[in-house]
């Protein structure tokens, strides 16, 4: 079913996932190396993107391989009627060797530091393939007139994806997936006792984009949601937050909202966390080993359900996975057809872009 | 945490799981072989529930098992401070041997035929400790003038969980669990590529209880849900019942709004059925096995998800059980601190009500 069901679901949902190949290289082939004065306004400090990669030239872009295949997969599908948009892979490793050939670099998990930023000669883009740049010198980039930018996860698929793989996650600890398993291995039936949402009081740490989609899907299953965020004034949150949320605060009130809360869901960064069900999606180290460890040892968390780990990939060997009430995932949180398709959109239309001179419309440029 | 806490917060949500076993106790003291006139009316047809087992008597309960472990538990628990109430629990096999002595018995997974029940010589009342009843010779039972009942749904926490345990499992199936963790153990980042709720087309069968709770909380997720109901004028539906569901339909509607469907949720009985993806907590046999194993194997079935089995407990070494895409739950989808402590309260409150010759405001009686 996949395929063409789901795209026909999409189209929906949200707009078009495929470029129409036809209008859109006539639009790029008309627009080429002559930007509208308007993006020569907006994009003045990039420098004159055209000059490297003006017409008959091929824009390249660079992903840093191999984890999240996908990403580069699905980008490569999309262009493929573009001969001159030029999609490469690398591993980690030799990105540094080949950065200089390439105009956009896509950075997944590599980090990109001022070392590789001198040497990317002709590059204009160093993006992610989503929303996380802590990988990336956004300075020393700034320096050598390379933008970076993310893809808002509110645009695309990547907070409502993640936001269910938040779901997922909590109701996987609270069942006791891993319980489960032995039993059905051990041929018990109902065990074990899991515990519902229902009735349970969740704290929200980090009321960005994943954060709003999880709070609003929590609402029904009859939850109490108390939530942290820097700046409740920010004008990207929904109208009907009060509805999402019956206790808003700010970090500072993030120990005593926890000391209430039965599951915390994190959804920004944070130093050390304790709760009574800990969920983890945004990024491994956010979370302290050690202070996890020892909860999980004396029983303070019930449990703990991990996208994201210390390092990744993670030692399926860790002793923390040995943890009966602890689960983890492979990073895999926004990683959907539908979060995929759409960045690999965003990627696309940011390098046929880039190749006609024609302004940003799918990233959001941070310096 | 478990404890005290929960009980907190279910005393916030829902009325108090614990008797008050003063008041209680009293009550039943006074009310003892004393029943109203109109407890008399109501249950004339169930003899003089006092004849066999009035004041200074024992009121007997049987549980027959051992699976689903806690059912007996927290009704022990929850009728510890009253010794006129005796909750034993035998195995299967044994269960004709005692059956004899007791006046409630809570079958669980035991068959209950004509030739048991015609042994229950002091038996009051068959229960499930939740609503299934498939089990039990109701006929037989009435010619014995035996009661038989179901504790409803919707007044404990079983639809709730149900409910919940549906969504967990979708999720699963969508995210590819299996081959989560399979990347996690091949320390894989980034894959597999899971799919979304979002975007998709949600059939409902059975718009029962639970099927009422599992489309409350798939509304946020952007799904469009369509639902079978074989009366849909019934007075038990929430009176929003048009803004939860797209499309109604009969049982007749069943396989043309499954053609439309990317997910299909069992919630009711059920001969035969295809879809994308499968996900029964209902009951096992509802499923033709061949059908669903033919189908996972062209891939017509992108995934199943099953709480229930064909035979329980399931051979973990079934074939089925090989697919990619099968996860399996030991039957626990109602099976959770909250719903299986507020049955645990309907069994006991039945026990003391039987005890006292109070009307049974616990249970539903079907015959």
């Amino acid at each position: 079913m996949a395929g063409a069901r789901l795209a026909a679901r999409l189209a929906r949902h949200s707009t078009s996932l495929l470029p129409s190949p036809h209008a859109a290289a006539a639009a790029a082939r008309r627009r080429l190396c002559s930007p509208s004065s308007s993006q020569r306004g907006q994009y003045s400090k990039m420098g004159d993107l055209c000059g490297s990669n003006g017409q008959g030239a091929v824009t390249r872009v660079l992903f840093c391989g191999p984890y999240w295949p996908a990403s580069t997969n699905y980008t490569r599908e999309y262009l493929q009627n573009y001969p001159f948009i030029q999609v490469d892979e690398v591993g980690l490793e030799q990105v540094p060797d080949v950065i200089q050939n390439y105009h956009i670099c896509v950075v997944k998990n590599r980090r990109i530091d001022s070392d590789i930023i001198a040497k990317a000669s002709q590059m204009k883009i160093i993006m992610q393939y989503g929303v996380g740049l802590e990988g990336v010198d956004v300075n020393a980039a700034t320096e050598h007139k390379i933008k970076v930018a993310r893809i808002p996860g509110s645009s695309t698929g990547n907070a409502v994806s993640c936001a269910e793989m938040a779901i997922y996650l909590t109701l996987g600890v609270l069942r006791k997936q891993k319980e489960m398993d032995t039993a059905v291995n051990r041929k018990d039936l109902g065990v074990p006792v899991g515990d519902t949402l229902f009735g349970k009081t969740i704290l929200i740490l980090g009321f960005g984009a994943i954060g709003v989609e999880v709070a609003k899907r929590l609402r029904p299953f009859g939850v109490k949601v108390l939530a942290t965020k820097r700046n409740w004034s920010s004008d990207t949150l929904p109208c009907d937050v009060d509805e999402m949320v019956d206790k808003k605060g700010g970090p500072e009130d993030m120990y005593e909202f926890a000391g209430e809360a039965d599951i915390v869901i994190t959804c920004m960064a944070l130093n050390n966390e304790t709760g009574s069900y800990l969920i983890n999606i945004a990024r491994g180290r956010l979370l302290d080993y050690n202070a996890v460890f020892d909860h999980l040892k004396s029983g303070h968390l019930a449990g703990l359900g991990i996208d994201v780990a210390w390092m990744e990939p993670f030692d399926p060997e860790d002793p923390i996975l040995k943890f009966p009430n602890v689960i983890i995932t492979p990073h895999v949180a926004g990683v959907t057809e539908y979060s995929y398709r759409t960045m690999a959109k965003s990627v696309g239309d940011t390098a046929l872009q880039l190749h006609s001179g024609e302004p940003f419309t799918a990233i959001e440029f941070v310096n």
